[in-house]
């Protein structure tokens, strides 16, 4: 069955600030500020300092890095440029520079792992110099709007590195055959998904991209119009169990539902399943920040690549919707939905861990706090789109190619970092975020 | 100073057939035939023994390859299927199959080189083995229309690959450091090309891709409305002069010019300058299929990669154009331009090297025949678009991924090869292909 | 001028006990066992928790596996024979296995440096607990011969790994650009050495190998006779300043001195210079355990490959000495010297250096306890030996290929575990531990 | 059963000229470089040009390198330094050196598959030049000392290529999936090798290498005592039903047979069997330069690394000879059976593929002229070797790393190209040369 929602209702509006963006209303600057940098060390006190120095593959960085990188952010763009600043350590200008070249040489990528100094004591005391840097200064004088822009940008930089940090050290438990478990409890299984139904748009010329009320980065802008065919999506991302029925047709071993880059990928990698499944004793089970547990059939399809979304889709006779065709979807959904779907991964204290929501009655459900979702769509400056003047150009222009767009957010993304114009991106490959797949299909119903 | 032509004109008459493929129109379909299969002979009779065996690097194949994988694609998806068919040599089925997995295993794609059999005079045979069958084969029967279009893409399939036996042996000799030369004449110098105009096309709901008149691959359907913005596209392709003057200010030293995986590969490659330049005795000086000459500064700029003409482009203050907006840039050229600007190169006896057309007054020149031009499109479907059924859906659409589309067509190109709807696509760090840079600008003026 | 002393003296007395060997005489196996165990938990002190999971090349490993893996040893080969003894986890069996196929699987060894858990803390309980399982059964029963040995090779297994701790960690230290320091105090400037004089001994055939006087590894015997050529050799390791002079002489750019292979290793790794030398502010420094400093150019050359050391040998017109001419000319050595010369680095509390000991009046100096010496010898068996039967058997038989012997000892051996016969062997480009040059020459004078 | 040799007799007259050493006693010089250059050509008779360009792997080089770089040498060396020679071509000095560093830059070894040209033409064009040249010099002038012995080892330079010319071009052609025949006719069958045999040796002071009498390699001398103690050493090389044997008891599956860095091989390649077998139809067969061929239980086995040979010696409760055993044995064997063993390959048409002698009587057999047999000895300088002054003292000197040396000489090798105390030498992974095994034992029975 399918239900079609105009998306005339959805936009009848678009000048009205996206709900999504409307973080941190009410709430001081400086509370905010604080609060963001604390739910990072409230991520790291689940750790011991033997999980935070190791990086576990060149994509991925050490905890400790991390929390010295977002750090270094606001010292290198707020700080420093303020008169009579001393950086706490000339040193680090250099090791935690991740890849703008306009601040100057940075530590190579993959090298981050061999880094054992400065301990994690001295990366808190850094943190707090800093900290208290920040809240004198804004204590002391109003921002520019620069300065506030710049500020805003480096908290949600962080909570990017909070979502990273996550999937980061996820990746490195994984590499551990004793499996060790970040969160006490484990994961514990779902009751059983709605059934999935399709929601049906009508096509014509949309506009999508961020509309300037509230943040957002520099790739969401400008808003402009996009020509979209009528397109249906389903109502919540595929299932662990729906995913199975692909790999017992035989999905992993045949060649014509790939792309030619993700049938090579398979099989250099030698892949047979999601990253993080195993078999045990004949049984299924799946790795989670709660440790190793059986797979539950019941939750969604997680931590798979753009390689294994598309051949899944191929292989379902549907197939992934464009990023385009994602935000107009998502136009329809109340601004609640936004709210209510993002956990505060942080505040929760359960396992982080992708779930279906219950109690969700929306015709879209799960479009934010359970999993990316991969779009068809390759990462591609918008029409008219600049990167801005200076460093901050570099965060997210020079990464337009070989990238796939991946829409909403996961259970490891900050509540108020979620967006419907958010775009995401990761390439192809890349099976270690909190990723899944949401189909689509050609015309409207 | 910068003229505008609305797309009006161009667009008139979309349902008229595209001039670009009024391919064979007059010639029967025996003599084409004949005619493309002898292209490749003609090719290859410029050449040693030894040079049609070596693969250069694993995205080049040795040319004997070529001449015995074009024929087997004939042998396969041809005779194949008509009864009492014997095979000329079952090997061959394994050996020259590229990648088509509906018909079964390959011979890997980086080891073709490791092939000193069958011989040159042993492929020789094969083609005039299966050359006699096909001939025989359309001198007894009617084609079906399913026949008649596997024909077609093997004829177009062909062409393409004479193109790559161009640009492998190319690449080939370069390697050599005596530089030896394919043909016999080196390349000439030019007068210096038209100063560069800027051509404008308002924006709008469009129409792209083929509309059905004439051969053309699934991937350029179906033809389908797109929204574009306002924009400007240049008369002709940068120069060598005006690449210099990128290099000379510093162009593959600085990062902020490039993407970021760009200047990866700047920095991993050593990359200094367009793959086939040199300098010797403090003069640059070029690689050409006819020898190392000096660089003509009054050429154009080829052999540039994604990430050259990328850089190249922001480095400019301009960008590269949407394979839209070429598309539809390009409905403005008259037929003529299509037929006038792609050589023959076979035939021509002259080095297949790419020049300007001093006799063209067009407003946009060199639009074919000369160099494909990269477009910031990354290759994806268009809306609508299904892969065929069978082994010639692996044809297209299981490329689209990681990949740039080019346009337009190049000195290697056959002339009847050329269309306007055509997507021609590589890596973005591919350089050894004929491509170079049209820029583009936004707003129509 | 070259002083010539017969191996007569020296090897008068074969049959007595080598006093290299008479470690632990009067000190009970209860004392030595903590003594030794405890010398690692010395060198963990010196360290933070960050410094001692990271693995900074697949050579090395993580100090923490260190930690653990000779705890296994002694689990493992004494303990889990014991009638009704529990492994303290089954998953360590695993885990900190090196490369006893006979025990089982391997976690492998390039992968050490991913295992974040068992914390550091988890692996001093293991420590304990197996201390206290094998102090207890040292307490309630005599050991059968099997057992003692068994204990003695743990011990000085234990003893080898400190070694490698102090090298391992020296590695991952100097891949910090900031040059973490493990002393506090920095390694002090020395007196010029001595002149280099050379001591000549006779031709003939002799005995080298163990005798089987107190413990000595398998692959030091079985003692045999070997046929030496008159030979000269050096009174003391080359210094800094003799091989800044090679250098100079543009050692590191004339392929002549070179191996093929070792001249592949220079251009490969671009090595300019020694593992830990760097130039700054034009002044050449050295990275120590102490931090960097400015090169001592009084101070023994450390830290070369055996390319290097070959190498040198051949533009200084000299040549490394065999194994066997080491061992005679050691034998010439007084046992003092053996004692003197070994530093107990862990006590000491100096930053682990090598350096020449000014009040040394022997003939032949340095043999031990400043820096391991290359010989020109591949490592191969002995004639006659066997492996012995078992996991222990994999010890040192299996590495006998693609390794140079080093002899004497190094600033980093424990003063108990230097022997005449010991046969310590590395490949050819490793320089990460603490080896040098003692040159030799044909003919006795 | 064991018989026992002394090697009294065998040493006899160790002043006496080395029989294998009278190399075109008899025949002149002009002679006898035509006939060497002749055999090299036809070689090259039996083959294609398509199958004289290609590298098939890093260490093999194409036949028609080796045809210029024998050519090369002899003008490189010879040539060039008579007064008003005018080389070839310039651009060849560059080309074809293979890796004397002292005449100057080299084309990378890795990178000689990536020539075309020089044309096999061009090549047969440039031996002919510099065989006149050499043939009118020689016809002209008294040979200085040095010039006779540059003239020697040119030939005997080019007799080794010859050996490599067939070991690489059947390396080349097993590549192929169609698995051409070099040779018309296949490999017969052989009868039954004799049962084997255990031939003793005593031990004491012995002398091993070239004693001066005709040609040897420099690393070959100085002749000079060793000590050896007693030892047996097998009659015959291992045949194929031996080592099957070995493989049906696992031996590639069970880690105790292997060196470490074997069986790191033997994992990392996936060997199953020695390099040239597979199985078809559940039956063995083998490549060989007569094509494919079922295995043949009675032929020696052939085609294996030393790290097969030694866990084969191991499995076998035996060793492999030291390269002084194997030397001293071979002094005990009559001058003929020398003569006698080693095939002129070129010469006898018949496939290139070893064989046992039925027809010899001796106690040790295939010690020539069937296959190289690996020894446990590391390649290493005797002593007081050293490298000859200027380019031809790199010819072996610097590769004295990492190598294992073979002894006696293969169905590849010219027959006056074998010498008892001829070293040859391979890493010890190598498997594409004719190379097999002989055991020894400790004890003389």
């Amino acid at each position: 069955m399918s239900r079609t929602i105009t998306t005339e209702n959805a936009t009848q509006d678009p000048s009205a600030p996206d709900p999504s963006g409307v973080d941190g209303q009410g709430e001081g600057l400086k509370q905010r500020f604080h609060r963001v940098r604390q739910d990072s060390m409230s991520i790291t006190a689940l750790l011991h300092a033997e999980d935070c120095v190791i990086q576990s593959m060149p994509d991925a960085s050490p905890i400790r890095w991390h929390l010295a990188h977002t750090t270094w952010f606001f010292e290198t763009f707020l700080l420093k440029p303020l008169a009579g600043y001393q950086p706490v350590n000339e040193a680090f200008e250099y090791l935690f520079n991740s890849y703008y070249n306009s601040v100057g040489a940075q530590f190579p990528r993959h090298r981050r792992g061999l880094l054992s100094r400065p301990t994690m004591k001295s990366v808190f005391e850094y943190r707090q110099q800093v900290d208290a840097a920040v809240i004198d200064w804004l204590s002391r004088q109003e921002l520019t709007a620069e300065q506030r822009e710049i500020l805003e940008v480096g908290l949600h930089h962080e909570q990017q590195h909070q979502e990273l940090m996550l999937t980061d050290v996820k990746h490195l438990l994984s590499c551990n055959p004793i499996f060790p478990a970040m969160f006490d409890h484990p994961v514990a299984d779902q009751a059983s998904p709605a059934s999935v139904e399709w929601v049906g748009f009508e096509g014509g010329v949309r506009r999508i991209g961020h509309d300037g009320n509230g943040f957002a980065y520099d790739n969401e802008s400008p808003r402009h119009k996009v020509y979209v065919h009528p397109f249906r999506i389903q109502s919540r991302p595929v299932s662990n169990r729906e995913y199975l029925a692909f790999i017992q047709d035989g999905g992993y071993r045949r060649p014509e539902h790939w792309l030619s880059a993700g049938w090579a990928a398979v099989q250099e990698g030698d892949w047979q399943h999601p990253l993080y499944w195993c078999r045990r004793e004949a049984e299924w089970h799946e790795f989670t920040l709660g440790g190793l547990r059986r797979l539950d059939p019941a939750a969604p399809a997680c931590h798979l690549s753009y390689f294994e979304a598309d051949a899944y889709a191929r292989w379902s006779g549907h197939r992934l919707p464009t990023e385009a065709e994602w935000e107009i979807a998502s136009q329809a959904a109340a601004p609640e939905q936004i709210l209510k779907g993002a956990n505060r991964f942080v505040d929760s204290g359960r396992p982080v861990h992708p779930e279906y929501d219950p109690t969700d009655t929306a015709a879209l459900r799960e479009l934010f706090g359970c999993l990316w979702q991969w779009t068809s769509s390759q990462y591609s400056p918008y029409p008219g789109y600049s990167a801005p003047e200076g460093a901050l150009g570099e965060y997210n222009g020079k990464f337009m190619c070989n990238q796939f767009v991946l829409r909403g957010s996961s259970c490891a993304t900050s509540a108020n970092h979620a967006r419907r114009t958010y775009r995401n991106f990761f390439p192809p490959e890349a099976r270690w975020q909190f990723t899944g797949v949401r189909l689509a299909s050609d015309g409207a119903e």
